[in-house]
């Protein structure tokens, strides 16, 4: 599948099949995410990758009670190891780095047959207690991945000359 | 080109060729930022397309200097219009939506034959000066873009072991 018709087909997935993801399904997405980019290559993350029912029944509460996220097979903490690194521009980069890593996840999810969800909707001292993350670690975002079983439209998007400005804004 | 290929080939590219971009293939890659997910559908994003030369070189000097970001035929200022949304977790929004969509962008890149680089080392005021970048606005990144002049090596990557971890931390 090309990049364009992976980006063109990813939706939030928020209904699961209950059938489990292949090992190396999982690998590979996860793989995407390890060849990740990073601010002077920090590599700044940790998956903590979740399959177990009752510690996912429990990060769906820590979720805010999203059922679905309990219900999926598989559910990804993405966490950030370095949290005080400033780039010039004055952003952190781990928000940013974490960010591409689970972008590219998502959309090897796709191209894999899966769908995911991106949960950014959580209570993340709730999450930290629940797989055990140390205080100083991070926890940017829950993935919920799996195959899915509703296929939703595509939300509405802004008009290309509405997000893009030529030589000045 | 499947999605797992251009991960894989993706490079932060810093010499191009003089050559231009087609107007199309600029397009298509912009068109994978329009459809990038963000929270709650903000699409809060604006990308400043630079082909004009002074401006570039004007970038590339608030880029501490980076002659490429002045060598490469299209600089895009990656903007962020709402900048105040924090989600549950305790994260904003708006450097995770932003590096959602200029990953897109840097994975389309890849499959048009193009190569980029993100640039996070740039003085953001003089940037916005640069760009007439209103003073509520937050530039999260440049992106240079161009047909490649190099073929660089990849970066080392951590182990799958040490940035994986299964149930618990």
């Amino acid at each position: 599948m090309d990049v364009s018709e992976a980006i063109r087909n990813r939706r939030s997935v928020r209904k699961y099949q209950t059938r489990n993801i292949e090992n190396d399904k999982l690998d590979r997405v996860l793989e995407t995410g390890r060849l990740a980019p990073s601010a002077r290559n920090l590599q700044e993350w940790r998956f903590v990758v979740v399959r177990d029912g009752s510690r996912r029944k429990r990060l769906a509460e820590a979720a805010k009670g999203q059922t679905f996220v309990g219900e999926a097979p598989v559910v990804i903490a993405a966490c950030a190891t370095v949290t005080d690194y400033v780039m010039t521009c004055g952003q952190l980069t781990y928000p940013i780095d974490l960010a591409i890593a689970v972008d590219h996840m998502t959309l090897k999810a796709v191209e894999e047959g899966l769908g995911t969800c991106w949960i950014g909707a959580f209570y993340e001292e709730e999450v930290k207690k629940v797989l055990s993350i140390p205080p100083e670690v991070r926890v940017v975002a829950l993935l919920a991945i799996g195959y899915p079983d509703e296929s939703p439209f595509p939300r509405p998007r802004k008009d290309m000359d509405e997000i893009v400005a030529f030589e000045t804004w």
